[in-house]
């Protein structure tokens, strides 16, 4: 018999992916414009001009065998640098090139992070609703998820239940800010109060806590908001960084790990995180694309494009009477599903041809996560299927 | 405590990235050519020309959303069966796009494997010597990596010996054709031999026993050899690519698996390593080197210059009394350590600023490997260095 957890990960596939590969086939039925497909994070604003001119570029200016070749397992020295660089003019800190290791993605770092950290059975906390493929990372190095679960009216933090679930055993937490899937931040004050809390905690048991800031949305921020780089707020946190919604990258699998000079076991955790780079097998972050980011530190992409779609989608379907929080990040609305079970609501929503994900594999049953990073265009079509939808379930404007 | 198994390979590291990286200190501080680093398989042929071009002509040509958006976990369709066309074509076989995943190199190509066949104690076999991140790659799914020695004097396979290491808990076997560290080639009749026994083997345990054919070099022969494709001579093989040494890409960390629809239980087994590809971190290869080797499938380096390196080293080498196969693979000479010591050779070599890789982290104690995917000029002037060891040692020609 092949691996158990794989047999049952089959069964039990990621509800994202199968709504977009539902979407693909769909739109090879329906026509690609009469599918409306709100499923996958993947941004739809395009990549700035500086990175297809830094690809042009490198190719022409610098040696193939460099660009192409390996370097060591953390990534090109100078590349770190310049990252290190832009942190600390953006966020007063001081990291150096060796605190910086790139990574696959903020998927790849995350794994290199619980495989430098965990031990069978370690616990690892997260706030819920959250990304559901926290629970394959943590798996994979046999820990533990531990759901904290957040105010069910704000989605914040709720620091009474998050106290509650720390344990001797506990060795992180994941804080994903802003938030996938509700589009929340959270303020500095609660990032102050968890700090306070997991050091209190860290006497107590006479343990280490690793604070995970998992940021691939960092950028993605409205309304003015800041959000806090919580390195500055505890000594033991590790920032898990990817350029996949900040420039457009996801198909890439580029993004670094930040790992402070201040960590417990700082020295047994930055060679043993490059370590883990190798030995998983991702060896190190795809070269010519470590390159590109490394010229392109201060290219962004035109967020308030998803800022006009949010304004459309969130003022929309609450005219028709759903229920959502106005998200302050990210590319995603968290919205009450009607009649209260998400996934019968998406698929309703399914027969309008609108593809939205359930919020049971965020942790978040009753809710769908629409991901509006999408074009406007789309959004404007699927209305009158929302409005249908509403109308269906009997919601009150 | 962090990880207990990080800190034992924090210990222990990898033989060869410790050199590379001691490389790169000793080139600082020597000047680079004077430093003769023979460490790391990182090719020193150009990327053919075909893969600039292929570059530039996407960039211009498909979408930036496109060529660096999400996709299948599987990978670009498209790119996918321009493989499995170009696989028709060389070994006769009939593969289609579904056959075929697009892999995070082929590091990350096994570890997509082990994590979808392997459950806790299970078993690897291994002939040795043998790349020493297997051991890793299985250990980071609790199997257990046997090894079964070769034919000290062709380190070709004993059959007798494989069958004595072959259990109940046999889930997996890695052949790795040409092989890394040896060089040498297993011949037609050998993998006939090999197939055979397997098949015995799994009728009389009642199991399956998957063969994994690790190809990074199946490109790098020499003396017109021909390498067998495994899928033609046994049911249940997974091929692992990658075009690191084959296209001079080994930053970029891309490659594949064939998962023919023979294999055991291939209906699993084919959505597990998708899906393994994705919660193990790497969600899917990166995307426009994808596109850019699917457009290359007739690209090749120019295997002549290694070949040129081949014989030049080989021969001096041998003249001067050194003792080694003479491989017809890959791009390593696989030496018998001077004084049996092959740690004290690698130390003494170092003192002539000769580069090398002691055998125990291959499984081959007593022995160096020299990675030859240098610059031709480089062994010339390493030659006078190799002669003095050869002096020193009284090695008699």
């Amino acid at each position: 018999m092949i691996s158990e957890k794989i047999l049952d990960l089959n069964k039990n596939g990621s509800a994202i992916r199968a709504m977009f590969e539902e979407g693909k086939k769909m739109a090879a039925l329906y026509g690609a414009e009469n599918v409306y497909d709100y499923s996958l994070g993947n941004p739809s604003v395009e990549p700035p001009r500086e990175i297809k001119d830094a690809f042009m570029q490198i190719l022409e200016e610098e040696s193939q065998n460099y660009v192409h070749g390996y370097m060591l397992n953390a990534g090109y020295e100078d590349v770190r640098e310049a990252i290190a660089d832009k942190l600390n003019k953006s966020f007063g800190t001081a990291f150096s090139a060796k605190n910086i290791m790139m990574t696959v993605g903020a998927a790849g770092g995350l794994n290199v992070a619980f495989k430098t950290l965990l031990n069978p059975g370690d616990e690892v906390i997260t706030f819920a609703p959250f990304f559901g493929e926290y629970r394959n990372y943590v798996a994979n190095f046999d820990g533990k998820l531990v759901i904290a679960q957040t105010n069910p009216e704000t989605f914040q933090p709720d620091l009474q239940v998050l106290e509650s679930v720390i344990t001797p055993k506990t060795k992180a937490m994941i804080i994903n800010n802003p938030n996938n899937p509700t589009g929340v931040v959270y303020s500095e004050e609660t990032i102050c109060e968890i700090a306070e809390l997991l050091e209190k905690k860290e006497k107590e048991y006479g343990i280490s806590i690793y604070l995970i800031a998992d940021e691939p949305y960092r950028e993605l921020a409205y309304d003015g908001v800041e959000v806090p780089y919580l390195t500055k707020y505890y000594h033991n946190t590790i920032v898990g960084y990817s350029y996949s919604k900040s420039l457009s990258l996801p198909g890439e699998r580029i993004g670094y790990l930040v790992l402070p000079d201040e960590l417990d076991d700082a020295h047994e955790i930055i060679p043993g995180a490059a370590v883990a780079n190798r030995v998983l097998g991702f060896v190190n972050a795809p070269s010519l694309i470590q390159r590109v980011v490394g010229r392109c530190q201060d290219a962004t992409v035109d967020v308030e494009i998803y800022n006009r779609n949010r304004e459309l989608l969130y003022s929309r379907l609450t005219e028709y009477g759903y229920s959502c929080i106005k998200p302050q990040g990210a590319f995603y609305l968290f919205v009450k599903a009607p009649g209260g079970d998400d996934k019968a609501f998406a698929r309703a929503a399914k027969e309008h041809r609108i593809l939205l994900v359930a919020g049971s594999g965020f942790g978040g049953p009753g809710y769908v996560r629409i991901a509006y990073c999408v074009d406007y265009d789309m959004i404007v079509r699927s209305l009158p299927g929302f409005q249908a939808l509403a109308e269906e379930y009997g919601l009150t404007k």
